[in-house]
């Protein structure tokens, strides 16, 4: 099997990568070639026997997607995009790369009639505040509050049309917030979902710009790569018409997290979040989605973590070694 | 006042541009200009005595929606599209008038930077079955079933993204099937729910596809314009973010609709409807939503008729001057 990874070298193209290439396999099919594509060069993954093709360039320019759909993949992960707040702050990119560079993919499929597997990230960002006390039902209509969660948006819709007219196989997931992202703090507005918890476990401090009582839902990076590989699996008959779908998480407090992270690591390193609290972040974070229900995900064998708490140690064991910091 | 109107020969185009003549205003301002577009010429119209520019083109091709905007035009009416039949059979031409047309308005608008209120025309065709049965609530998702309901979601999401950042004051509104279209019988697969009106009270015969049972919501071309105008007038502060919204209308089944019939008309030109069953088109109206609840629209004051009874009369007084053929 050929897979095309799009935005290959981010967080999630990275980790769906070593993942393809630990398991050898995509729905019981040996992974043979892959092509990894993104802005920058993806780096080459370690211990692959198959064939690697590293490209880099602007999905939405002239031939770009042609390029890549030739040797037609049979399974394709459309990860790439400008992320929110990029999205937000620069109209001509956001539009350019979220929604030219999907309709450019999708275009360069058609032209090509073959009927790949195309598994797309979208994001709980295509909903909008006001929601439902109960939760974001499955049938909950499209109102992003952002230019990003329009482009995800829009994305999703083009990528059901293709569906719907057999020119592919799609799947649309809306990823929650991924908690615990590895590495340095970024200047998202949601960074310190993870801050609060990556930090303190590296012996470090961690500014909370929010009340305790913020809610929200979560995934790990491990559950998001899981979600695509099983979306890859999942069959035309299974998804019916509605192809896009939000992702399970865990729904918690900041308070909940905190004390997740003080049963696993301890009062000490909890004691190292400071709070500071944020106007503009706090206003922000209001107008996300806080708790989504995601039962038609569930029926259809996506898995989250039942806990933070599980959270937590999928973040120790990933990317600590199982060490913390005390 | 100047006003753009795109799609300004077609049914709904002629009817405003007539209702904006006979007014003389528009949100309590005197109508001095009138620009109006298509891809054929629009109909000069009668007793007007402002500035009326006639253009033709095509709205996607380069420059084309620029010079529309150059004169900065205080609302813009956008009706311009390929109907849900062509843009299913065409896919790319769908696509070019309904997305790319949009977009290229959107940034003329954009590129003008002077904040029009725009009143764009979309469609119950973004909405996709199955439905809730108590009716399609407000906050019902997008799921379209054709192409031409994709195209109308995505450029909803445009506007309110659009709408969102301030370029414009946008209002999309959803219509629902419009009842009695006058003119020809055509090939739409909703053709029937007018004929089988239309035909008899002209003293023809007209053939029904469908079951008697089958339900569906109705508003007359009177009541769409009627939409258009009162969408202009809305304030951003009365619409919130969420600016694409259901019209109201009439939902009755067929059965109803024969029955208003013979309440005005009479048994003999009730009798004129001859059932044909035809399982295309009993299962492409399977598909469509029945009943729309558009309780946001009411309580924002947009009025459609009370019953199918009042529909009937519209049509006979708008189009026959009153006259049945008996």
């Amino acid at each position: 099997m050929h897979i095309l990874i799009t935005g290959a070298a981010g967080m999630i193209g990275r980790k769906l990568t070593q993942r393809l290439v630990k398991d050898g396999k995509l729905n019981g099919e040996p992974v043979e070639r892959l092509t990894l594509t993104d802005v920058v060069a993806a780096e080459r993954p370690a211990g692959f026997n198959g064939k690697v093709d590293i490209a880099t360039g602007d999905l939405a320019a002239s031939g770009a997607a042609e390029k890549l759909i030739a040797a037609k993949p049979e399974a394709i992960f459309h990860l790439a995009g400008v992320v929110s707040g990029e999205a937000e702050t620069n109209f001509e990119k956001g539009y350019h790369v979220n929604l030219d560079g999907t309709r450019a993919l999708l275009e360069a499929i058609r032209a090509a009639a073959y009927k790949p597997k195309v598994v797309f990230t979208s994001s709980i960002a295509v909903y909008g505040a006001p929601f439902p006390p109960a939760g974001i039902p499955d049938d909950f209509h499209l109102t992003p509050l952002t230019s990003y969660g329009t482009q995800k948006a829009i994305s999703e819709l083009l990528l059901a049309d293709y569906n719907r007219r057999g020119i592919l196989d799609g799947v649309g997931i809306r990823l929650p917030t991924i908690c615990v992202r590895p590495g340095k703090p970024n200047k998202a507005a949601s960074g310190f979902f993870s801050g609060i918890i990556r930090e303190p476990l590296a012996g470090q401090e961690a500014v909370l710009p929010v009340a305790d009582t913020v809610r929200h839902t979560h995934a790990s990076p491990r559950s998001a790569v899981g979600f695509l590989i099983h979306a890859a699996g999942l069959t035309r008959d299974a998804l019916g018409p509605r192809i896009n779908l939000a992702m399970p998480g865990v729904c918690v407090t900041v308070a909940e997290q905190i004390d997740a992270l003080k049963r696993i690591a301890g009062a000490k390193v909890a004691a190292r979040i400071r709070r500071e609290p944020d106007e503009l972040i706090t206003r922000i974070v209001a107008g996300w989605s806080e708790r989504i229900n995601a039962e038609r995900a569930r029926s259809l064998g996506f898995k989250a973590e039942s806990s933070f708490d599980d959270i937590i140690r999928a973040h120790i064991e990933d990317e600590l070694g199982g060490k913390i910091a005390n």
